[in-house]
Order: C-alpha cells, then sequence, then structure tokens
C-alpha cells in the first residue's frame, strides 16, 4: 500500500515540468513532447539529451539508432546525449531491464506494430510541412464496414480547404497507404500530409484532391491477421544485400521502427486487401465524398509495403488507377527485372502503358541504397515513363516519405 | 552491438503473436490491444491477464486500481491474474523496476498528461456504443490559429451522417470538453461519441447535432502551461473528504488515470481558455462548418474539469449558451452553496434562470461520492430546474461519462 502511494505521487510529479527540471538553455524540446515536458531535447547540432525515471533500474538504453546507454546522474534519473541525428521524425523506445517500451515523455506512434516515442528533428527545409496562415483542409474519421472481411474499419479522409464551401465541385482522389506496422494514422500524424497539402494549395502548386488513408491489414474471416504475414498475403523469400548503416535492417534500425526482421520472408501485397479495396472501401468513398469519376481521377500510392501494394492493386487494375507512386517500396530493384513478364506483364507494351499510366513515380531516400533507381533505370531502359526521386541524406523514414509526397503531388490530376 | 541485434531481434518477436503464445481459451484479448496480442485478456468474471516481458527486471507492477505485482513464469515473462474489475475503460500503466510506462501491448490513450495503455473490460449493456450498421457520421480534424493563446490549435468536430447529404440544412452545435490531464482527443477515442451519437440518431432518441471537441489547454504567450496548474488558471484550495475506494484519489486510483494529487491545488477553470473559446473557437466553427446561429443552439458540457470549466464560461455567458453539462464535474457540492451569490449570482433569480437554461444537467458515477446529488438537491430546493444521472457502479471514469452522454445527448435542442 505505501508503495502505491509513492507511485502515485510519483505519477504527479512526473507530469509537471518544474519537478523535471530544465535542460541545458540550447537544448530545446522535441516538438513531439507531451506537454510540458522538457525532455528529450534537441541541441542546435541535432544531438538529443534523454532523461528518464527508472529509480530501481540497472540498464536504460534509449533504441534510436544504434542504441545509447544512459547513466544514473546524482539526481537518480537517469541521461544520456546521443550523436548528431538526421533530420526529419523517428520512432523510438526505451529498453528498461531489457523490457521494450515508449518513452512516455512524448506522444507515441504506431509503427513496427505497436505505438512508440517519436522525435522530430527539426528540418531547415521544412517549411513545407509547418502550419502556417493558410486555408486548412479536414481529416475526416469514418467508419464503414467491410463485406470481404467482415469487419468494421477505419479510413482518414483529407477534404480540401474548399471543399465545404464549394459544395457543387467533385475531387479527384488519392488512396495513400502506410508501411510495414504502421497503419491509417501515418501519413496524417507522422506525415502531415494534411498540412502539407493545405501549402502546396494555397501555393497552387497542386489541384485539391481528395486523400483516403486506410489500413493495408486485410483479411478474411478466420484468418489470420498476425501483422501482414498471415495467409492470404503474397509473401517472397528475397536475399537482401547488406542494408546501409542507418538503413532498414541495417543493425539499430529496428530502434527507428524500420522493417526489422525483414529477408527471410518479406510481405509484399496483400490479395484480400485489393478485393477490400476495390469491393468496400472505393465504393464507400464515392458514396460519401464528392468524387471526380473514373480511372484519371483516380491515384495511388504508398510507402514502403504500401508502395509494394500499390504496385500490385493498381498495375493489376489499371482500368481503376492512372497515377501511381511507391515511396521506398515498389516491386522491382530486386533483380529479374524483365519488361515482358514482370508485374504480369504490364510493362511489356511501352507505349500502351505510358497512354494509360499518367504518372508512375518512385521515390527514395539515398541512404536506402540503389534498388529504386536501378527499378528506374530497367524502365526507362524498357521504355516505361516514369518519375525517380531521391530525397537527400535520409533512409526509411518519414521524412524521406514527406519529401516525396511534396515532390509526387503536383504531378497528380493534371 | 550484439545487444543491439538481439533487441532488433526482441523487437520482431514481441510483435508475432505466435512468440507470445496463447493465453487460456476463456479469456478474451482486451479489444484495446494492438492488433494480433492476445494479453492483456479478460476472463468471463472481468479478471485480467495481464503479461510483460522485462527479461532483466527486478519487479513489475501493474498499476490499475489499487496495483498488481506480476511474478516471472518458468518461460521468463512476467504473469498476473487481477481481481475483478469494474466495466467499462480503465487507463493502466506498468512499474517495471521504479518506471511508470505504458503496456505497449496496448493502444495507448492521453490520461494524467501522458499516453497511457488502456483496458476496456466488456459492458453487457454497452450496446450503444459498440459500431452498428446505421448511418455513420465523421469525427473532423481541423486545426485553427488562436489570436488569444498566439498557437496553432486542433479542434475535433463530429459531424451526423446526414451532413454532407442535407447541403442547404444548419445544425445546433454541443462544445464538449474533456477531464484534467486528457486532451481533445478523449471524447471519441475513450469516450466513442461519435459511435453513440451515431446510434442515437437512427434510433431517433437524440436530433443530429454537431459535437465540437478541443483541448482545455490555454494560455496566453509567455504563460506556463505546466498542464492547467498554471499562472492564469483558477485554483482553489478544497478540503477534501475522504475519497470512496476506487474514487479519484482513493489509494491506486492514480493508475486510472485519475486526478492523482488532486487536493491542494484543485484546478477549476481557466479564463483564458473562455476567452480563447469566444474570440477564437465557436467564430472558427461558424465559419467553417453549417451551424444554426443562436444561444438555443449552443450547448457546453464536459466531464471532470471539463464540467468545471462549462460551469464557468456557460454560467458566465448565459447570453451564448442555453444547455449545460456537467459529468463528474461542476460548480458546486463541496459546501457552501448559496443561490443568492454563488456562480456570480447566476441562480438568485430562479425563474428568469429556468427561462433561459434550457437543460442543467448533472451526471456522476455512484462511486464517485454525493457532492453531485447534493448540489442538485441544493439547486431543486433553490427552484432551479436540473437534471440528476447517476451512473450505477461506476466512479470517475469514461463509462460514467459514456453513459452520461447518452442520457444527456436525447435532451438537447428540443
Amino acid at each position: 500500500m505505501k508503495k502505491t502511494l509513492l507511485l502515485a505521487a510519483f505519477a504527479l510529479a512526473c507530469v509537471c515540468a518544474p519537478a523535471w527540471g530544465q535542460p541545458p538553455a540550447d537544448c530545446k524540446p522535441n516538438a513531439l513532447n507531451i506537454p510540458s515536458a522538457p525532455y528529450p531535447c534537441i541541441f542546435p547540432d541535432n544531438r538529443v539529451m534523454f532523461r528518464v525515471e527508472a529509480p530501481d533500474a540497472q540498464k536504460v538504453i534509449v533504441r534510436l539508432g544504434p542504441g545509447f546507454e544512459m547513466s544514473k546522474g546524482p539526481d537518480g534519473l537517469w541521461y544520456v546525449t546521443t550523436t548528431p541525428q538526421v533530420v526529419g521524425f523517428h520512432y523510438y523506445t526505451l529498453s528498461i531491464d531489457g523490457a521494450v517500451v515508449a518513452d512516455r515523455a512524448t506522444r507515441t506512434f504506431f509503427g513496427s506494430g505497436f505505438y512508440n516515442s517519436g522525435i522530430e528533428i527539426p528540418d531547415p527545409d521544412g517549411d513545407y510541412f509547418t502550419l502556417k496562415n493558410v486555408p486548412h483542409g479536414q481529416v475526416r474519421q469514418r467508419w464503414y464496414y467491410s463485406t470481404v472481411t467482415a469487419q468494421w474499419r477505419r479510413a482518414y479522409v483529407y477534404t480540401p480547404p474548399d471543399y465545404d464551401a464549394n459544395i457543387k465541385a467533385k475531387y479527384p482522389v488519392l488512396y495513400l497507404f502506410h508501411g510495414w506496422g504502421e497503419n491509417e494514422e501515418g501519413w496524417h500524424v507522422q506525415g502531415h500530409v494534411d498540412v502539407i497539402m493545405d501549402n502546396l494549395i494555397a501555393q497552387q502548386k497542386a489541384r485539391p484532391f481528395i486523400i483516403v488513408m486506410d489500413n493495408l491489414n486485410a483479411v478474411k474471416p478466420g484468418e489470420s491477421a498476425a501483422l501482414y504475414a498471415a495467409r492470404g498475403t503474397i509473401t517472397q523469400a528475397v536475399p537482401q544485400p547488406p542494408p546501409a548503416p542507418g538503413a532498414p535492417g541495417a543493425p539499430g534500425a529496428a530502434g527507428r521502427g524500420a522493417a526489422a526482421g525483414r529477408g527471410a520472408m518479406r510481405p509484399l501485397a496483400s490479395p484480400v486487401f485489393t478485393e477490400m479495396m476495390l469491393t468496400d472501401l472505393i465504393p464507400m468513398v464515392e458514396r460519401t465524398f464528392r468524387v471526380t469519376p473514373g480511372r484519371e481521377n483516380r491515384a495511388m500510392a504508398g510507402l514502403s509495403m504500401g508502395g509494394m501494394q500499390t504496385f500490385t492493386t493498381a498495375l493489376g487494375n489499371l482500368d481503376k488507377f492512372a497515377y501511381i507512386g511507391g515511396f521506398s517500396g515498389s516491386s522491382g530493384g530486386r533483380g529479374g527485372f524483365d519488361p515482358k513478364t514482370s508485374n504480369g506483364g504490364v510493362f511489356a507494351d511501352a507505349a500502351a502503358f505510358n497512354k494509360q499510366v499518367k504518372v508512375l513515380f518512385l521515390g527514395i531516400g539515398s541512404v536506402e541504397g540503389p534498388g529504386t533507381k536501378t527499378f528506374s533505370d530497367e524502365l526507362t531502359k524498357a521504355g516505361i515513363r516514369n518519375v525517380y526521386f531521391e530525397s537527400p541524406g535520409t533512409a526509411h523514414e518519414w521524412l524521406t516519405w514527406r519529401r516525396s509526397f511534396k515532390d509526387f503531388a503536383p504531378r497528380l490530376f493534371r
């Protein structure tokens, strides 16, 4: 009982900034911290200082990149300052005596299949994903029932700023998907896609369009979900090249929410998801929102596993999609590409493909390796028109995908 | 390096259900678990079985109610089964060698100022907050700039199912607020207010109306937020009666996200919030949505601290609000009520008050103590018409507030 009372007192102390003390003056609180939490904080050179309360722990590690072991200070709290971090959003967790948990000093973000902490290293070029005094759209949560999965599903739908005012206007739609272990929250929570769109529209760089963000997880009744590694999901044994430092699969990358453990069985895309999307999601969207009909007003894109799903769903249904984007995830780049047979032979007739597909976009972070560039070159060699975008200095992370989206969105529905 | 690789492997193992093993057949996974996580699970008698991976920890406690100390099993994992729990939503955390953290087996929920784990004990009478095959409204995220706080703020706005179809219809608005240490996510994430409304509307028990959910935290530039205990917030030293078991302030209640540490300084309501609401929020809502104008089409309600804010803001501005609700939080019940002087004398002329205020609603959980009932009786004695609603068997928790809302909503805008 005494312990419980102590814990209650501790809970109060922890949420009050003054009890935590103040970090060095040039260490600014992470933008993703809970209200009033001064740690983690970020120095001007992008080193990050963490502080954790774990009074009886023997070992505390910040799992960000390679991992940083903390030391207990004279005040009984654990501290560490990292090496300089790459700009952008990173997932991280703590290991407290071997238990991997979120740091409760920050908001939480769904990645690698659970809710992690997050840190946002300020990007000097991040103006485009910063809230500004421009007209704002909305992100709308919409529940719908899937007849294919026999479950309720949650979609988020971005509507542009003028949607409610121009009540007779119809809008084209981009279906936009998250990566492995993430969910339908990713693009507007981690990705700020709504803010990027509001800014692009205000600058007249992108046409106003609707963005539908849904969850890639789709299994039939009775099938196991097991995080996209279930029956009903196409998996493929892929020999992986040694990953670049900081890239997904690289040592320590797990702490960044990258696709830890990929390799042996890599989930590519789910035919059940395609069926669900065509049977349930698109009809719900077109019933609920004012949507311009037809394939030339419909785009599909995604990051990582969402890109692979896009290449499966959209390339397999070109009567329904005219714009296709894969950010750090597409169908190729792993060798063995043959324009005559790959992807069901969709690239065999380049002229016909180029006429149908208005934009085929391939985005990647420069640290992620050459696979996507190779694929783009192979496509080009086969006569397939495509856009290759490379985000300088970033890995398999959200800044790569924000930048990819910013380059992709202005190309849509022209 | 070896440690890091081990951690990466651990991260993978943890998100895959098969590696976790299966709980007893009659222990059903908590509805708030991350996908595929079998623990925590709930037995038919509402005992909860937890399992945690903390390989090198010395002591692990599940902080739910009085706290439950875990034991290490032969498989090296920590286990505990609790006593039967009350139905409804409960926040909980883990203490791992003294570090208070969320259990990453569940989704996370903002309460007590940080992201907790959550457990939902099935309510046999919970049909009203269950997703059904009825027309569905939307919950819309809308960013807006506050001139009063000089900050961007996020509001969530529920629009009823027919909002986008009846493009000429206007709707009355309820402004609905969270409790201490919670935020604008609370009512639709923990409270399922959108689902409750969809169901009430489908049954023609409630009129379709808009619900605006915003954050009570509002401080002027340069002022410290410090979780609502800042300058600019009215606080009041309140002698507290000994709390009932399980009530807020009771030993162990902190683990449920109750207002741990209340007593010495209890935040009541913020005049800055009132100014922000009247200056920024309401005008933004009325510019952005199709709102029926006038006080008789505007309601304000909230839970706990949100109820106290409602009583301050709405009773102080009866020219703007005709419907008022406080769920487990109002302005009275602590003794010293004087109808002639309390709340700025707004109750002094009962006939005038009853003419202005269409509904004055007071909700409470039966376990929370007699304060609200006393206040209701005092009001009635003073001739003030009011509705008293008591949720049987529940404490200062979300099931009390879901039930309160379900009773309150049908009374609005009649």
